[in-house]
């Protein structure tokens, strides 16, 4: 039984181009003890992953070339050594892009089988935990707040404002496109959204900020944050999520202006946090957010493709943003 | 009688030169209802008095010429017209650079008349309670935590220093000068110190932090704030308490790279914070202060220039570098 793999080929120079991975035959492997043999349903794909392709070191570990691509799925299990799973269960595993992989038990843990896949991997998934706990966690969002997110219409950015709305915050979304302002504002709820692709940006988003931001969710880094570290109210929160405006390229811009002078005069907290550190209170927050797309508060968007080849085409799209919500290769 | 006032003659373009003051002899004022006429004994100087002389308006509002500069001082109460006080009393207040001043008498406190000068205007004062709740309440600095602080011979970053070391901290301190580095080792209990001049500091910042940083105290901003973050630990806080490198120039440089990238890798945080946010445990503090000056474990430096005309040359050396510890400047 052959098992295709995505591999990374090459490590992007500049932006990242299908041709840095390629699509491989290899044999399927085989489940040892205490391990179970898992057919890749779906993957997400994050930005976040453009950063451990960058050649340092990253919380991800250095890349490697001829090393399958990695990412987290949703899987059934074809065979199992271990007693908790038996074929046919339907499980949340590291799979990678991948038709088949294997793991330790302890690696995967069983989803309901006839949940939405785009909702298992999106709102419940690493995407939605990210939004959760940076906004509650490390943002302290409060009723009433002002709260800015970037890469609004992204991932984890749709949801962040739709969990800054249920918490009660005014929010407001930065986005590349005019498309996606009007999916932010006409259809997710959001108080108002602005392109930052605009010549009157930083005017308009100025504008969109009349009492200042008390939480700003930063998915971008670069002139964005420079432009919420200017709009910061005293005692406002960054959350420093990720930088995707680093990530697709050679030349990592510069630092923010206003690092640390702002910080000191307004008494801002910045601070980076990854999912990971969370992993205790998972359900919890997966129950939160499994009410509110119940009642209707949360409404996850995914952009979906099909076929494990069309993996590589899926990223690119991404990090250019022509995709909205949590992207999702569907592979069986 | 004459009051001598130090008035702000023009903002500095570029570097601050004793010229942007002037001495000026105008009336004495009188105390009204409620209200205490203060003689200056000394003033203290702080590096963040020259981000108020910027132009733009900081936290201490925006400056004007023609206008006293401001500034804490000790003062001896000559008149009073509220019950709390008399004369002869000895006070901190915010006197300014001049001889009389004019206080509610809910603007000053009483202090005890046979106290040390530069104690109370050093570790008692607003200097001290910065380094105090910069590094136990911003940076929660726990026993065995490596801390850096730069500009670690100046006002704060000497009382950070040895506050680090009673909580059971390793200390390394950033300074501009060797003899400043020998102070911090051979004097004032520092682990070690590396002097930011040096051709090889980057090599040697490192060197000095081989378990990286728990707590990173920023007086500077600029390049050693960089050289900081990139040797952050995991859950590292930096404390973002000023930027003399940022001061004294008509050119601030843009901010630090790292930012946002490494906040997110290493789950950092960065905040800013001013003293008077703490004004209602000033007095626990200074009871804590206290008691290491008198076992010893606190030993406060200062520097003293005689006679109210001298202190805009105080100022000046202040920016340069040249002074340690809590600048004073004894007025009368």
């Amino acid at each position: 039984m052959a098992n295709r793999q995505v591999q990374i080929s090459s490590l992007p120079e500049g932006r990242l181009e299908p041709s840095n991975f390629e699509l491989v035959s290899t044999p399927t492997p085989e489940p040892g003890d205490g391990e179970v043999l898992c057919r890749t349903l779906a993957v997400t794909i994050g930005a976040g992953q453009r950063a451990g392709l960058q050649g340092s070191a990253s919380y991800a570990g250095a890349p490697e070339s001829g090393r399958v691509m990695g990412g987290s799925g949703i899987a059934r299990v074809e065979a199992s050594n271990h007693p908790d799973y038996t074929a046919g269960d339907v499980v949340r595993a590291p799979t990678g892009w991948q038709d088949y992989s294997v793991h330790p038990a302890a690696d995967v843990s069983a989803v309901d089988a006839d949940a939405d896949t785009g909702h298992l991997l999106g709102p419940l998934g690493t995407n939605g935990l990210t939004a959760y706990f940076g906004l509650t966690d490390v943002g302290q969002v409060a009723e009433g707040d002002t709260v800015v997110v970037s890469a609004a219409a992204g991932s984890v950015g749709h949801l962040v404002g739709q969990i800054a709305k249920a918490a009660g915050a005014s929010v407001v979304g930065v986005v590349g496109s005019d498309q996606k302002r009007a999916l932010l504002t006409d259809e997710l709820g959001f108080d108002a959204a602005v392109n930052r692709r605009d010549d009157g940006f930083r005017a308009a988003f100025k504008a969109a900020t009349p009492d200042r931001i008390n939480v700003y969710f930063d998915n971008t880094g670069g002139p964005i944050l420079e432009s919420a570290l200017f709009r910061m109210a005293v005692g406002g929160r960054i959350v420093c999520c990720g930088a995707v405006s680093q990530y697709d390229t050679a030349s990592p811009s510069g630092g923010p202006r206003g690092v640390p002078g702002l910080l000191v005069n307004n008494r801002v907290r910045m601070e980076g946090f990854l999912v990971f550190d969370y992993a205790d209170r998972y359900e919890q927050a997966r129950a939160q957010m499994a009410a509110w797309i119940a009642d209707g508060r949360l409404k996850p968007r995914v952009t979906t493709f099909d076929g494990l080849e069309s993996a590589p085409q899926a990223f690119v799209e991404l990090l250019a943003g022509t995709t909205v919500g949590t992207t999702v290769v569907n592979v069986a």
